[in-house]
């Protein structure tokens, strides 16, 4: 990656200033100080996030955007849905759209199959934090993490060259998959271990005095840190990969029967931990 | 607590000498450095751990640690069994046993039913790490961290004393509890989040192709950093605790299940999300 002079869009809005969106205009702020920011949230957000200088101009609706170069979905992914109607409706724009959503086939039908068609291209960076809002957003928050876009077959490529560049000038490392094959690895990589942790965290919570929470060593902290991440977005991240989740909680569940029916003898043990110690240290190979 | 002056045990044989029994004797040689530590394990090991400078002696069988004032079983839970019938059926000795195992009913049941009955009192230092083996042994292992001990009703209140000072020697919090409750609690707290971890690990391993692996996030790699584990001292938890880590399976398993059923409308993730955060934070409160 060489020099990034240009900004690849001089103008930007961003719809839903939470940690990803925050994150995107103290990033683009950083990188590209010329860059004129749109931000639109609830005026209770955008009070806090004026104050902060992280945006030039603020809108309470997706409709008043106005003419800019790139649109950023960033609130729950079925707010998305919402945004990308809205815009459908508003005046020609030469607006590129783009969304940071976790799942990406339910927005990328719902751009192909909107009256007046959108240059949508669905994107998602990886590297969210247990913590949501624009009060944990940083602008490194993407710094070496992959962002993934899900170009549909008939887009320009030339503006998906553009949202590399975006991407990059975040620090990010982009690369690109078709929605359906993002949608089924990011079930098991990240849907999975999200409703792992938080059902891990009620069964223990449910069955433990909380005064025997401080025996409690590391490996219940590290297992359960996802537990406190926000019900809104999971729920409309379920809802839009319902399918792909339910396979990986169906092999889930079935590993953990295998274990509850072998304790005693301890084969199924052996097997799964087997196994499972091999797969995580092809996951940790490269890291830290 | 204050100024331990004199050591609690003058000297000490510690049978096993993997990431608990070797942080024992590298914490008490960095605590009291006076005290005479025989280290008992298989000779590959031994010549690794002599070579450390950890222990004075070496034996490779139990029935000759001789006179020592404290013998510490650190094997895993089901050697310790064996090692406490060879302590009885060995020559009078003076010494105090404990245990440092994951689970405490059945070595303090085995102790209470040898033919000669043994000076007991179970132990469970909280604090390992998801790399067994000396070589991931230090000192300050246990620094902070729980130390449970179950004693039996009948113990000398006086041992116990002994060992909690022993525990506190070694920078741990030493607490006491009955073995029943203790196997109960640490099924949800420690066994389950294993399980969980290596369970869940499998079920990304075995779906998701390795060239995706790269695009997890930190939450993947959190939750399932326990999955490098060594099965056989958790074949041996699991087959001692069986009954109470049933039940805990049994419980994430429900939860799961509810998560599977309602995919699409989300009620149940809102609800077990909810839950799940407000115990998660009670489990962080008062740390770091």
């Amino acid at each position: 990656m060489g020099e990034i002079a240009e900004p690849p869009f001089p103008s930007i809005a961003i719809a839903g200033l939470g940690l990803i969106g925050g994150s995107i205009a103290l990033g683009v702020r950083e990188r590209w100080p010329e860059v004129r920011i749109t931000g639109v949230d609830r005026p209770s957000v955008l009070a806090h996030v004026l104050g902060s200088g992280a945006v030039d101009r603020t809108e309470t609706d997706a409709a008043s955007i106005g003419e800019v170069d790139l649109v950023v979905l960033a609130a729950p992914v079925r707010q998305n849905l919402e945004l990308l109607r809205v815009l459908a409706d508003g005046p020609a724009t030469r607006a590129v759209v783009t969304d940071v959503g976790g799942t990406k086939r339910s927005i990328a039908t719902a751009a192909r199959n909107l009256p007046r068609r959108i240059p949508f291209v669905g994107g998602h960076p990886i590297g969210g934090a247990e913590k949501g809002g624009f009060g944990f957003a940083r602008p490194d928050l993407f710094a070496g993490r992959p962002w993934i876009f899900t170009p549909d077959d008939n887009v320009d490529a030339a503006v998906v060259v553009r949202l590399f560049r975006f991407a990059e000038g975040l620090g990010a490392r982009p690369s690109s998959m078709p929605a359906d094959e993002h949608d089924r690895a990011m079930a098991f990589l990240s849907h999975l271990p999200q409703l792992a942790a938080s059902a891990l965290m009620h069964a223990v919570g449910g069955a433990v005095r909380a005064e025997e929470f401080p025996l409690a060593g590391r490996g219940l902290m590290d297992t359960t840190r996802l537990a406190s991440s926000p019900a809104d977005v999971w729920r409309d991240i379920c809802a839009t990969n319902a399918d792909a989740i339910g396979e990986a909680l169906d092999l889930l569940i079935a590993r953990l029967t295998d274990l509850r029916q072998d304790l005693s003898r301890g084969d199924a043990i052996e097997r799964i931990f087997a196994e499972a110690a091999r797969w995580r240290a092809e996951l940790m190979a490269g890291r830290d």
